[in-house]
């Protein structure tokens, strides 16, 4: 680490001559190795762009110059490299640095990337105000990778790049793969595109030839690359489609090669008008391991470095993943019932998806990142007959909010929509948490909206979602470890929009919905054991919300604490403050925990639980606040109304 | 109308000769354009997509055939040609047939298609279940404009197309408009297509040729085809974007020669795998008026069909409507800071933008159908300093839901988002009314939200979101006329989060935002000639609330009636109901009035607000009930809380 502890900024780059920046490349890929064996973070897409990552800050004025990354999480070398080395260790922790991009962190970071397929729109924002500003001497470069050049914002981006005068460069990281291996039709062709290397490599001698010579100047430019692009299809029966958007093609080059990756980057920087350089990379480059199985090294968690062996603390005793009791129990459905079909956007191992796909390739569908796409494909799906689990991350649903509206909810159509990682997620900090769903689900009509406590319910959820209901269904449930032992329940229908008492109390009730609830519990019991005795409820159901019970719940108690994984704004606690407020149960107290109107930071789910006072010591403080406020009051356990209604 | 008349479905199509079937053409034509000239509609698209619906009628095997329509406005003729004739005068009334596709409407119908670019994603899970369920012989069709190809799921839906197997065609119905006209670089690769057309004949003559001769079989026909473009290529220095994505491109031809029509759909019907047929129409064709300005006869409104003369109602007497306050509000404040840009996907004459854009072209940007692009464009633009003021309609917005959340709230950027058509919309019916709007957005935090009350107000808060705030500021507002005589007023800063008493009252209060709020003005007047004395506040912001207003309100007032154009789960009155429940001000009675828990209707704006109840008459209504209450009760103007807080 002899060079990279002197480089604090990427002035301290541009002294260095080739050799000591390959140096550097080494030396970096060692830190990030070191570092993230003990403070688990994404690993394999910022092993892959080291090269790039040296190269852009070697060849461009940054921060003047702007770099916009797509999906932060291949950035690691951009924060080590932008005085954020010694920071480093902590990395997506409470308090340190996150593991996306962050402009609040550094001047370096030019916009925020936690979802994918943005750079293209945001960069070509950047470069169109540089024009209109006149700094023509500005350069903005889009970072983006083959997996997030599927996603439908990208490809806006790129039919818009061509529409206003921008110098903007989009290079494309093409390691076939997102977080799973990358799929689609760009996909296959961008492999047609590489495995034709040497007509490129053909065309692109011609141009420097050219060039070196003054043969051609910027006018003729367009003239030659579409000339040699043309002989290109002709050999190769292929079709180059970034040209069909006006946007001037250069590679495919080695991405790990450092001094062509230089050489390319100078020729083409000064060119006008909208440009895109292919690279090819290896996610996980220079970690064996890593190389050889890039999607669980994609966010490996603990790892020995020294034998690339992870370390992964769950015993068998331990309950299983709300992912795996999902993928397994969407297996045990599709033997049984032929129409049940399984949709994900590009995340088959992270929602395990992946055991349908074994089971029944022909009825899993990967279908990229295209959020969008992976609804209203759905919804083709349902309207034909078929029962579609489409699995889609809580935040990442938000890519499909149109769709979720007109194409599933007004059409009624059967779409079983599983949002996993709902509720606060940890490390990936702000854009990952899945804590509006809740909010921006409940105002669309013909949803039923429902949250497991634990893994029976999940399971019997997806079962009624089948056999219980017409219609679309929402299932949302959180990332990580669940509640019981045994997981394996034979399935039954629930009742829809039917929660249940789970414990008697006195005055003071909690309501919850979803996993949350098992905090709640250990909160009531806590207080159970010095004598103040919280009534529990889960409501299992927000949407339709269960009536009955919240009747029930309004004649029995003074106060009421809502408790739930989500924004306050529009969440559970609202629906119960409508309802009480609907039936004119007035004179009743609530207390709303939950996220408030902020965004939430990054940390482990424990701290942030604990920071958002949605934990068991904050339910619990507010069980002692509300008995300490009955307390001061008359009111016992009579319930007046305004009216005789 | 001879024949027209004799067609009560696709079979009696079927019997008829070319000739007949070109008659059917001009009577379809003649009829639409009669009908329409006194009942409303999307005008010239479906005149463009006459001779390509009676071509897919005569050829494919409707309804088990399946035709998916994207942007449903094209379909008029595929409407009157499925059994739907006779009702065509009830187009887009209130109980009348829908102006879009829709399955509850006829099995013909197989997806409601209100937004753009939704049919190449359905049409694919239907293709998809069709293979699935072994019926090979069922044939899948998605006709989709070239406006609507610029977004971004469209996108998603080619890239995901040659996936898994599936003999899906799509039909890219070309004219070179969306509403306004097509931007983009997609666009200009269709142009070049266009303009190659002689190579296109030729490559489809070399085809035909080798398949009457038997010289080819299916597995070669890809080798011919890609053959055949590369010739193409290098002949027109232009290559094919299309058969990048693995789909066999044929094309263009003429949309309006309907044996050429005919003839293609014949040959490349039951081709294998998923294939794309590039047909070239004019919008409005054969109505002379139409043809010549398609923007303005996209939806024309009444006209005199002889003179081609459209009937416009409005006076200058009357009040401008609040999309030109919008434009030529932004006009002035773009004069005096060059900061300010305009950003529209595809609705410049619709949202009013052309006055910017003809005053300031180079600072004013159409992108085209792409909602989540133009997000996160604007929010690229506001990074470098700019202050984009971002148009979309308000049930547009929900496709940019993600961005909206990170890349512009979570980054505080000052874009100001203008939500144009929040509301009821009328005649467009559930997939246009901008209802969802304030529910869903109030979650996100960092976002300012506002709506005005009438013309000035929409000037204030487009002044104050430049010059009184900072970061994110919402503005939406509704279609239609506004209800000052002089919208010119001096523009001022308004305090934000601050909302006003517009009229005192006893123990009743109506509480509203926006335009409605002059609605529930004229209620409250009627109320107090009988001697009942409501009390009227407007919140103007939803976000900040006006805690204040509402501290005082609740001091003051028994009964609550609030009162918006949207989905009661989630807006206004929720936050209002939260306020009271958090701060402890039990005992009060409130009534919410706005959408209720379902999609509504197509119908006049005053027919739905009736039938939602949220028209002068429910407003009134409501009052009355309260009045009746309150009299019922003891309680007159004491606030009774729970404790001492």
């Amino acid at each position: 680490m002899k060079l990279l502890t002197q480089i604090n900024s990427p002035d301290d780059l541009k002294k260095l001559n080739i050799e000591q920046l390959q140096q550097v490349c080494c030396e970096l890929r060692e830190y990030i190795i070191d570092q993230l064996s003990h403070n688990p973070g994404h690993f394999a897409s910022s092993l892959g762009t080291v090269e790039l990552t040296v190269a852009l800050h070697y060849i461009y004025n940054t921060p003047y110059d702007r770099l916009v990354w797509d999906v932060g999480h291949q950035a690691y070398s951009h924060k080590i490299l932008t005085g954020r080395r010694d920071m480093f260790p902590s990395n997506r922790k409470l308090g340190g640095i996150s593991g996306f991009p962050n402009p609040k962190e550094s001047e370096y970071d030019t916009f925020v990337s936690g979802h994918a397929s943005t750079s293209i729109s945001a960069a070509l924002g950047m470069a169109v105000a540089a024009h209109l500003n006149h700094e023509e001497d500005r350069h903005v470069v889009a970072i983006i990778g083959d997996g997030a050049m599927t996603g439908g914002l990208a490809y806006e981006g790129l039919n818009n790049a061509c529409s206003q005068p921008n110098n903007l460069l989009i290079i494309l990281n093409d390691n076939d793969m997102s977080i799973d291996h990358n799929v689609g039709g760009l996909r296959e062709y961008l492999i047609k595109l590489t495995t034709s290397a040497k007509y490129n490599k053909i065309r692109y001698g011609i141009y420097q030839a050219f060039k070196q010579k003054k043969l051609i100047d910027e006018d003729k430019k367009n003239f030659i690359i579409r000339f040699n692009n043309s002989i290109k299809s002709l050999l190769t029966r292929q079709q180059n489609m970034f040209e069909g958007f006006n946007i001037r093609y250069f590679g495919p080059i080695d991405g790990h090669d450092l001094p062509e990756l230089i050489r390319v980057l100078r020729n083409i920087k000064d060119m006008k008008g909208p440009k895109l350089l292919h690279i090819k990379t290896i996610k996980g480059k220079g970690y064996a391991p890593a190389e050889k199985s890039a999607t669980i090294w994609h966010a490996p968690g603990l790892f020995d470095k020294e034998t690339g062996e992870r370390i992964i603390k769950r015993s068998k005793d331990q309950p299983q993943l709300y992912q795996d009791v999902f993928g397994h129990t969407l297996v045990e459905l599709a033997e049984k019932n032929e129409k049940i079909v399984g949709v994900t956007p590009a995340m088959p191992t992270g929602c395990s998806m992946n055991y349908l796909m074994e089971k029944f390739p022909e009825r899993t569908f990967d279908v990229g990142i295209a959020e969008e796409h992976a609804v209203t494909f759905s919804a083709g799906l349902a309207k034909e007959g078929f029962i579609p689990f489409c699995n889609i991350y809580s935040s990442f649903m938000q890519r499909a909010y149109d769709q979720v509206i007109h194409d599933v909810a007004l059409q009624k159509l059967k779409v079983i929509l599983c949002l996993d990682r709902a509720g606060l997620v940890g490390e990936d900090g702000p854009t990952h948490h899945g804590v509006f769903d809740l909010a921006y689900l409940r105002p669309i009509p013909n949803l039923t909206i429902a949250a497991p406590l634990n893994e029976h319910d999940l399971r019997n959820l997806m079962y009624t979602a089948v056999y219980g209901n017409e219609g679309p269904f929402v299932i949302r449930y959180p990332k990580g470890q669940g509640e019981l032992k045994n997981w394996q329940n034979t399935m039954q229908i629930i009742p829809i929009g039917k929660g249940r008492k789970l414990r008697d109390g006195e005055r003071i009730a909690v309501l919850s919905i979803g996993k949350i609830g098992n905090d709640a519990a250990k909160a009531i019991e806590k207080a159970a054991e010095i004598g103040i005795f919280a009534a529990h409820y889960d409501l299992l159901f927000l949407k339709p919300i269960d009536k009955e019970l919240l009747t029930e719940i309004a004649q029995n108690y003074a106060y009421l604490i809502t408790v739930e994984n989500g924004v306050i704004a529009g969440g559970m606690g609202d629906a119960v403050t409508d309802f009480l407020t609907v039936h004119h149960y007035n004179d009743i107290r609530v207390r709303k925990l939950g996220i408030k109107d902020e965004f939430v930071t990054q940390g482990s789910i424990d701290e942030l639980k604990h920071l958002c006072g949605i934990d068991e010591d904050s339910i619990f403080e507010a069980i002692m606040e509300a008995n300490e406020v009955i307390k001061n009051t008359n009111k016992v356990n009579t319930i007046k109304k305004l009216s005789g209604h």
